[in-house]
């Protein structure tokens, strides 16, 4: 599919919303190389013996697939509270839990239920752009705050913005996608205590949140009910092509989550899926140790070839250069893709297998070698 | 899950949607009987021979699920394009096809586009109530047009109310659920006209279509670019665990729907298996004609123990009785679940396996002679 922009040159017969007609498709660009560092996915395919039990998965429930699925999806939602209780030594239930098609549908839900047309949603950019592209489709108003510094969150700049509009949600990425950074716990607490003075509920998106060192906001949702964390099985389970997001919060938001999902919304295939994914939790978890490692190695290797990296807690990092897009397209030139995230200094790499990381390390040193970017 | 009506009882400290607080999660009881006819599920399910090959799909795809899957499934979309066009002989190509985790997301991502604060939608109840259901949630007025005598629509008066609502979007559910209702291909395009004239889109949801013998909706797409025909793989193809729905359409509509989906929304695991799925598509429909001649025999049978059924194009009808509460509680006691859709003189029936049709009729012959109802 083309991300192109057709603007004014929809057909007049379709009704399409005003707010749509200036958008494009998201997404990055679907090109095949043979290194793809591009979206954050992770090397690290799941093992055989894994897929063997995802085979007797399927095979378990296939004859039953004319049945409609557990709509409430309770055992994975068990599961799920079990694997962050063993992370964070916490005490969360499925009635903690609730999960939807990757984390973007989890978080579409959440803009269905406590956004929509006259509310307004705030956003420490630059961020996940998905956040804002969910806002803009649930009819929510997005107010952005910017990050300071390298790309931290300024409290007192959050505190004014969050107390003036009277948003009804503030959402935080920690580690931040694109930029790596991490927000302190103590920060959170900071920002759950705000948005608790003017009933906004605060959803942090923790995403990678397995790759940081930091403690979890999960540890916090006891103390706030109105602190929502979103996580996903995609990069630290390896598992994006599954599709299975999550959020952790307080009872209540699971029961206005029951109001807007879709029913039967998560199929039997997912669920069971999910389930066994998670019984290889500690084979999985190995690998997020790995990637961090790859992640220190790549980065000094950059720094000796002169290449500044931003302090990442994620699965990528930001590395800097004068120009871009033209970067982008040399390393391109030698089969490496990295994503273009539309910031003047930087572009953004994914920590591959060390093979691609190799690949990207040379690649990096002969485009800079050749164009004297950088 | 309970579905309990929280009203007032929702916490201060969640910002809720006002419009939601009185709402309770869609969704018929699940209950534990052994002859379940509640839900329109197909009794058939997956032979072996294609759990084998759905397993083998799992298996060939298993360990690539680290990554994303094909954010467009677009051999998806082409292999529905190719079914739609030998059933009914059609030129359609995956540009003329959106697909998505069930049709209920499909329709979520009609709202989205079309729908939306300050817009309204059209339906013809009774009917499927996701359609009002989807329309609260995405911030939609619903507008309702009474069906008239055995639940069919009054076109002049469809014309009325189109013309002077000026909605963008018309839902129209053939065959119709809950009452099974058949309407004709054209009358379809008579509404399908009223809409082009006040640039509406007329949404045809034919989950049950193959069930019926009348012409598809998606014979008129080509001639009405503002016809939507939405289908879905749970029925027919007795895929409802897996979770594929679809919709056919101008290219324009599904340049439409890439501006609101989320990105991979469409897991690996669901694009491979609705494949496999639809190259069984001979086998299955085969399934169909059964359960075509089942709904004829249990018609028939109930007729002949002096309870009115209404004409059906779907896998379930409606059958009359003066208190349908009674006579649902009473048949779930003989362990037999059926619908109870809200309407004062009928019941809802699946059409089921033999074995289960022949414990319905046994219930329901019981029932009446105990309880002299109906």
């Amino acid at each position: 599919m083309d991300n192109q922009n057709r603007g004014a040159t929809w057909p007049t017969w379709l009704p399409l919303r005003d707010d749509l007609r200036d958008q494009v498709p998201y997404g990055a660009p679907q090109l095949e190389v043979s290194t793809r560092l591009n979206t954050n996915e992770n090397p690290f395919g799941p093992s055989k013996t894994l897929v063997k039990d995802l085979e007797s998965a399927i095979s378990e429930i296939g004859a039953r697939l004319n049945r409609y699925p557990d709509r409430d999806a309770v055992e994975l939602r068990r599961a799920l509270a079990q694997y962050l209780n063993q992370l964070s030594d916490t005490r969360f239930s499925e009635v903690n839990i609730w999960s939807a098609n990757g984390s973007n549908e989890v978080i579409q839900s959440i803009f269905l239920a406590f956004g929509g047309s006259g509310r307004s949603a705030v956003g420490f950019e630059p961020s996940y752009s998905m956040h804002h592209n969910i806002a803009r489709v649930t009819g929510t108003s997005w107010i952005t705050v910017n990050r300071v510094g390298d790309f931290v969150i300024d409290v007192e700049s959050a505190r004014s913005t969050i107390a003036a509009k009277k948003s009804s949600l503030v959402f935080l990425t920690t580690p931040n996608n694109p930029t790596g950074t991490i927000t302190s716990i103590n920060d959170i607490r900071t920002l759950g205590r705000i948005c608790a003075e003017v009933n906004a509920l605060l959803v942090v998106d923790e995403a990678y949140q397995e790759f940081s060192q930091e403690s979890s906001a999960i540890t916090l949702v006891d103390e706030f009910p109105n602190i929502i964390v979103c996580r996903t099985m995609s990069k630290a389970f390896a598992f994006a092509g599954a599709r299975v997001g999550y959020l952790v919060a307080n009872p209540a938001v699971i029961e206005a989550m029951l109001l807007v999902r879709l029913p039967y919304h998560l199929s039997s295939a997912t669920q069971a899926l999910a389930l066994v994914a998670l019984s290889y939790s500690r084979e999985l978890l190995a690998n997020v140790a790995h990637l961090r490692r790859e992640r220190m190695r790549i980065k000094k290797e950059l720094e000796r070839i002169g290449v500044e990296t931003l302090t990442s807690g994620a699965n990528f990092f930001l590395f800097q250069t004068d120009d871009p897009k033209s970067l982008w397209k040399a390393l391109l030139a030698h089969d490496v893709l990295v994503r273009d995230v539309g910031l003047p200094q930087y572009l953004r790499v994914t920590v591959g297998s060390p093979e691609e990381n190799d690949r990207f390390i040379a690649a990096l040193s002969k485009a800079l070698g050749s164009s004297a970017t950088g």
